[in-house]
C-alpha cells in the first residue's frame, strides 16, 4: 500500500448542494444554489447531487428542488443526481430532467424505522416501485444505504445485512449502490473489509463510498477504500453536512480536502482544485457560518510562502558568528 | 494493509502541554498545567512533553518551565520530556529532573535560519554541545527535525537531506529522532516512504512521528506510518497547537482522535480513552476557546444513543400499514 499509483480514474461526486444545504438553517436563495452548482459543474467533478425531491415540509431548505434542477446549466460529462424518497419525488425528479435518482434507506432496522417510519422490508418495496417507474425513463438509479458502517442506536451492522440489501436492489436492475457512513462511525479497516466484500460479490456494480469525517477518519477511510479498489467517492464542498446524532461535529468528508490528498499522492483525479477552492470560499457567506474544510483554511501543501527579505541578513549574521 | 493486526506496542506521546500551550495567548496558571499533566500521567501515555526550557522572553506561555517540571507527580513508566533549545535550557532541564531532552532544529535551511537564526550546520554543532552535556546525566536524548516532510518556503525537502541530519545525531549517540510534519504538508504516501527509508537505514534508532492535521491528513498519515513499522507517535490533547504559516488551521494530530481510531482498528494501544477524553474536556475552559478534537465533540463510535421510546409505536404503525 501507499506505493503503486492506480491508473483507474477516480470519480469525485459532490453532495454539498443536497446533503450539506439540507441541514442549513438559513434558506439559500435558489439563484445562489444554481450559481454554486454551475461553478461546481466546471470543476471536473463526475457527479453533482443537486437537490432532494422530498416534501417541502420535511426539508424546507430544499423546497426549490424543481427550480434548481431546471435552472442549472448542465455540462457534458457531469451526472446530475437528486435524492428521491418515494414515487412522488421520483415523478418530480424525472419531470425536471434529473439524470439519476438516488434512492435511500438504512441498513439498520432501527435507523430505518426512526428516519423513514418504515421497516426495511417496506422501504425495499417502496423503492422498488420507484425502480419500476424509472425503467424506460432513461434515468440511472443509485441506492444509498445509510448506516452501512454502523448505526448510532444498534452499533455494528453486520456485513451480511448490508450486502443482502445490496443484492435485492441489484437483482432488480439497479446499477449503483452508495454505502454511507452516515454518522461517521467507520474506521479504515472496517471500510476496507466491507468494500472488499462488496466488490468481490458484486464486481459489476457501481460502488460509491459516502464518508463522513465526524471522528476525523474521513480521509483515512477514503484511502483504505481506494486501496481495495473503490473509485467513486461522495464528498461535500467545505465539509458541509452533519450528523443529527453528533451536533457540533464535522460533517461529510470535504471535497477539496479529499481531492487535495489524492492529487498530492499522485492519484488520477481530474478535478480543478483551485477552481474547487474558489467555489468553497463562497460558502461561509452563503451559509452564514464557517465551514470545516481544512485546505480552505490552510491552503494547499504546495502553496509556498515567500521567503522574507530578511533571510539574507539572517544568513549573513549567522555566518559572521562562525567567523567571529 | 488494514488486515493484519500488529502486536507491537504503540507508544502515544503527548505534546500538548508544550507544543499546544506554547502558542496560547492566555497564560495558563502553573497549577493548572500541573493538574492537567498529572491527569495525563494516569492515562497510559508513554511520554509527556511537559514544557520547553526556552527563554521566558521567547515563549512567555512556558515561562514557568522549572516550576512545572518540578511540580508534577511522576508515574512510573511515563517518560517526562521537555524541549531544550540550547545549553542553558539543557542545564535548567537537567536540574529540574527532566527524563529526556528534546532538541530541535529544522530539516530545511530556510526554516532553520528563520526559526533559529542559524544555519543547519550551526544548529547541529550547538545541539551536539547539549548532547555532550547530557551524556552521563542519565537523561535520554531525542532530536526533533522540523519540516521533515516539507518546508513552507522551500517546498519538498529531499529524503537524503533529512536522513543525512539523522545520521549525524545518531553517530553521536542520540537514541531517538522525531520526524516532524511541522506545517502539515505530509501526505500518506510520502510519510510511508520517508519512514520506511529511515527504518531501513537506522533499524535500531527510536523513530517518533510528529504529525499535524493542518490539511486533514493527520490520521491517514499515522496509519501510513504504522503500516511501515512506526510505533511512536506524538499527538496533542484536543488537537491543540498550530502552525504559524496557516493561522486558523487546525494543529497537531489530536491524541484522543488518534487513540480512538487505533483502538477501533484493534491496534494495541494501552491508553485509557475515557480518561483521556475527560482530560481533553477540561481544555476549552483552560485555554479559553474551543479545541479541534473531533471525538471530543462527536463521542466515541461505540457510544450508542438510546433507542427512543417511540420506536415500538413507529414499528407497530408501520406494520399496521402492511396489513391494511
Amino acid at each position: 500500500m501507499f506505493e503503486a499509483t492506480s491508473t483507474k480514474r477516480i470519480f469525485i461526486q459532490e453532495v454539498g448542494p443536497r446533503d450539506g444545504f439540507q441541514i442549513e438553517d438559513r434558506f439559500i436563495p435558489t439563484a445562489d444554489k444554481i450559481e454554486l452548482i454551475d461553478a461546481l459543474s466546471l470543476c471536473g467533478l463526475a457527479k453533482i447531487e443537486v437537490t432532494s425531491f422530498t416534501s417541502p415540509k420535511a426539508i424546507p431548505a430544499l423546497a426549490d428542488a424543481d427550480a434548481v434542477m431546471r435552472g442549472i446549466r448542465r455540462q457534458p460529462g457531469v451526472v446530475y443526481t437528486a435524492l428521491v424518497p418515494n414515487l412522488r419525488g421520483a415523478e418530480r425528479a424525472l419531470a425536471a430532467g434529473t439524470d439519476e435518482l438516488n434512492l435511500v434507506m438504512s441498513a439498520s432496522e432501527t435507523h430505518n424505522l426512526l428516519n423513514l417510519r418504515m421497516t426495511r422490508d417496506q422501504s425495499v418495496a417502496r423503492l422498488l416501485e420507484v425502480v419500476d417507474l424509472a425503467k424506460g425513463s432513461g434515468a440511472a438509479l443509485n441506492v444509498s444505504l445509510s448506516t452501512s458502517f454502523g448505526c448510532p442506536m444498534e452499533g455494528d451492522v453486520a456485513e451480511a445485512e448490508v450486502l443482502g440489501l445490496v443484492e435485492r436492489f441489484l437483482q432488480q436492475g439497479v446499477a449503483g449502490v452508495i454505502l454511507c457512513d452516515t454518522t461517521g462511525m467507520a474506521h479504515p479497516r472496517q471500510v476496507a473489509s466491507l468494500c472488499r466484500s462488496f466488490l468481490e460479490r458484486f464486481p459489476t456494480a457501481e460502488l460509491t463510498l459516502h464518508l463522513h469525517n465526524t471522528r476525523g477518519m474521513g480521509l483515512a477511510n477514503a484511502l483504505a477504500a481506494l486501496e481495495v479498489g473503490v473509485v467513486r467517492f461522495d464528498a461535500s464542498l467545505g465539509g458541509l453536512g452533519g450528523c443529527p446524532y453528533a451536533p457540533g461535529a464535522t460533517g461529510n468528508v470535504c471535497t477539496e480536502d479529499l481531492v487535495h490528498m489524492l492529487q498530492a499522492e499522485g492519484h488520477p483525479v481530474d478535478v480543478d482544485l483551485p477552481r474547487l477552492l474558489a467555489a468553497a470560499r463562497s460558502l461561509p457567506e452563503l451559509v452564514g457560518h464557517d465551514v470545516p474544510g481544512q485546505v480552505l483554511h490552510a491552503g494547499q501543501s504546495q502553496d509556498l510562502h515567500p521567503v522574507p527579505a530578511s533571510l539574507e541578513d539572517i544568513r549573513a549574521r549567522a555566518q559572521a558568528q562562525v567567523q567571529a
